[in-house]
């Protein structure tokens, strides 16, 4: 199976890759045995955890990698820094592909904490090396997004201040137009539904990954129609499904459906005269997309005025449909103070409601808020009354605004069956040298503690962590922090993905199913 | 000339662009002459200049527009939203294609202004409209990527606080492994490049765009070695492009390289005890490398320590390759105070010169500093003293850190040869009404002054500006706000890049040439 941008392939990569390759094959280690792992040293957002997200494409990147003849013209005749490289090397590079390759991980969507290898690379150190950039760059922003839409999930069923799973706004990714680059946005998508989001506007998304889309109208519709002249002809029937409601009281199956809400405007206007001063342009363009979408109305209603003309033109128009059996759905606020605007359309609808008790409509509206929203403004609206039960989300969410880059890192650990590490004088960044194993150790109550690294080599009994065995686990740098642990219950963190050589066939992510292993393993904490 | 990413289809979209066109036509309005305006409100970065990019991709993208059958059939059967739309829109929808569309637009590459139309699209108002989500994320991070990338190389030029032209350090773009998803990372290469930087390490970019791409090697190439024993038997023969240097005092052509580079350790160790204690794995890696590297030896010298072993490793290795008649390149630095350890490392190289005068490749060789460098760290660099040539610049690039997306919109100006416009609370979002046609004025030393929007329907000769003559500038919404301006030279800023049905055929951009472009616009202001 490719991956989903054709451009990832073998020469997806930084030129530094293929020099130190050549420089290996020259030297004819290429062929070592070595161990890379790939991790990060911080979480993002200044959060406590990361969702681990990208291997699904890594492991297609890998499967289908190998170099196409032009490719390989390309890097034998146009590249100067290879010019002068042995016609050996190319043969070499023709030939390579990923299935000498063994990778183990965590699952994709689970839980992952810093210097824990997200993934451990086993194999020649020629294409163990040359997967490098590729690697970073499928798991990197994946991680970032995905970690940032569900922080985001966390924060919208926050209201009043804690966490709360009842909560259950749904939350659409909104970001396409402000992506960075073609598929920053398709990558942002699949990472916003894998870290909990429900839906995305994005079409390309939808089709590709199966994920619900979304969408209402923009304000360029509002802005196409100027007077109710451009919609006194259109006529709209009654709901096939379900037949005309008692509030027509004329039996019929097409009405003009300006004279009916000019009917119900001149009615409403009796007690609230604003209803007869809103938007001429914008109740005709609401008219014409009802024509449109009698079964799925919803408006933007921020174009002129959002609660004097935009929210009652809105329900002048929802009228007439459930008249002729039709349920609206809702509206859409993209400015203003989203809090105190969804807060006085929900007071407006139920107070009309208390008048109308058949038009149920009114008290099952959605309210879909879209301007601007990131993580603290999620916060900030749970501490204010609103009614808002849908959140689309675009450039904060799509682009990681907060943060935009998750560092992750792809060290060579091992070598020839010995370690090898990197000093700095930043103690972070000294790497933690060997091939480890990581596992995840469990209180009673089945709440994960501590993730616990140990060395492949001291794979013998007493250095395991085991159920109901003291174990001493230490900080890598720091002697003095150590803690005994008891596990009620041990994980291994690492399953083997990818093993071609051996006929280990992993089958193709299915994305709402791993967003629940990212939900699952989030909420137990 | 299809997209450079493949996902780039008429699919490429939000859901809400394609249900506003079906209700266009729905209501008959879809083939309505419509005119939108792609712009943005604000320059990023804090800055007072933006680079307009992304105009190559959007044509492409517009010339091939085109739904596929299994794209119609996703439409109509999967996606709840469009289930009850008539099915002669999906004949629409099968039919359609860009070639109804005018395109006008700046220069790619020139410089662009707060609210003065980037694109003008002029064409039915179905398709003018569909076209809105894939315009804006194709011009939005490439106009803010070659932004960034501009402000980077004026940063690097500007030694001493001020813009001087003369200084020409190289800027390499590094990021591919933290961008934004694959295409982040290619997207960001190609505008990198068009904002001003020289080179990538991107191999795919290079390829796809003929653009120079450089690198050197990573610590885990140092990594790979730990001992002197590992290169014992590594021989090296003279550049057969110009025979052995007189240094070497025995005429052969293989020498054993490792015995010639203990040689110079004992040496230079006499007057530089530090010689004699510099870290033998990463000795052994240089040796290796300059194997498979003699004509372009370069070594990244701080996976220890960069003055005190790396820099005197790649000093001993470089003697050996000097004899041999090649010519050693340079060193990069990847971690601490790069300002003072270039600085620390060309000081020691130009101390080594006095007393190796005829060893000339000391005073040439090139310092790559590539750590977490931004426009700002660009900046502080240039208040120290420093030997830095050639930056590396990679995650800060590439995911434009400081302002990780750009607010391009694309506003609906006219309808029916009618302007049309959008009220908002905020000023700054107040749409000015109506096909505005942009000009640039200049001063009598070709120094543009100001962009001027005119009506489409003012183009009265009176109304319009010319060479020569005085014409009052007012600002848009505050009165106080005007100008009289007589202009030495008057620029028509749009330019007709797309009309299908008149036959007119734009070339694919020249990304080096179009450079060209953003430079020389730049550096005329």
């Amino acid at each position: 199976m490719n991956p989903t941008n054709p451009l990832v392939n073998a020469m997806f990569t930084d030129l530094y890759q293929i020099t130190m390759v050549y420089a290996h094959w020259k030297n004819k280690r290429h062929k070592d045995p070595a161990v890379f792992e790939l991790f990060f040293r911080k979480h993002p957002f200044q959060g406590e955890y990361t969702i681990f997200a990208g291997l699904d494409e890594c492991l297609k990147y890998t499967q289908t990698f190998k170099f196409a003849e032009e490719d390989i013209e390309y890097l034998q005749t146009k590249v100067p820094a290879l010019s002068h490289c042995d016609a050996g090397f190319f043969d070499y590079l023709r030939e390579l592909d990923g299935s000498e390759l063994q990778i183990y991980a965590l699952k994709e969507g689970s839980l992952a904490f810093p210097k824990v290898p997200l993934a451990s690379i086993v194999g020649p150190l020629g294409i163990a090396q040359l997967i490098e950039t590729a690697f970073l760059n499928l798991i990197n922003f994946p991680s970032l997004v995905a970690t940032n839409a569900c922080r985001m999930v966390v924060a919208a069923r926050s209201r009043g201040g804690s966490y709360d799973s009842k909560q259950k706004p749904i939350l659409a990714e909104f970001g396409l137009r402000r992506a960075q680059g073609p598929d920053g946005g398709m990558t942002a998508t699949k990472y916003s539904v894998l870290g909990g989001f429900d839906a995305t506007s994005n079409v390309l998304a939808g089709q590709l990954f199966s994920v619900p889309i979304i969408g209402t109208n923009a304000h360029a519709y509002v802005q196409a129609y100027h007077s109710l002249e451009e919609v006194q002809h259109l006529q709209l029937s009654t709901n096939s499904n379900c037949g005309p409601s008692p509030n027509l009281n004329v039996p019929f199956q097409h009405i003009n459906i300006l004279s009916q809400v000019s009917k119900y405007r001149r009615q409403l206007s009796n007690e609230d005269p604003l209803f007869a001063s809103t938007n001429n342009g914008e109740l005709a363009s609401f008219i014409s997309y009802a024509v449109a979408f009698p079964d799925s109305f919803a408006c933007i209603v921020d174009t002129y005025d959002t609660i004097q003309s935009g929210l009652r033109n809105f329900i002048l128009v929802s009228f007439v449909l459930d008249d002729l059996g039709y349920i609206p759905k809702g509206i859409r606020l993209d400015s203003g103070d989203l809090a105190s605007l969804s807060f006085q359309a929900s007071t407006l609808c139920s107070k009309l409601f208390q008048q109308y008790k058949n038009r149920t409509f009114l008290n099952q509206l959605s309210i879909i808020a879209s301007n601007d929203l990131n993580e603290t403004a999620l916060h900030e609206l749970n501490t204010k009354p609103h009614s808002i039960n849908i959140y689309g989300i675009g450039t904060n969410l799509v682009t990681c605004q907060e943060q935009p880059a998750l560092g992750c890192v792809y060290k060579l650990v091992q070598l020839n069956h010995i370690p090898r590490m990197k000093l700095s004088n930043e103690m972070e960044k000294i790497l933690i040298p060997g091939y480890k194993i990581p596992y995840r150790l469990y209180d009673k109550h089945d709440r994960p503690i501590i993730d616990l690294l140990t060395c492949e080599k001291d794979a013998d009994e007493n250095a395991l962590p085991t159920k109901g065995k003291r174990i001493l686990c230490r900080h890598p740098f720091q002697s003095q922090q150590r803690i005994y642990v008891t596990p009620s219950r041990v994980d291994k963190l690492h399953h083997l993905v990818f093993d071609k050589k051996n006929g280990l066939i992993i089958p193709p992510m299915d994305l709402l199913q791993t967003r629940q292993v990212s939900y699952s393993c989030f909420y137990s904490c």
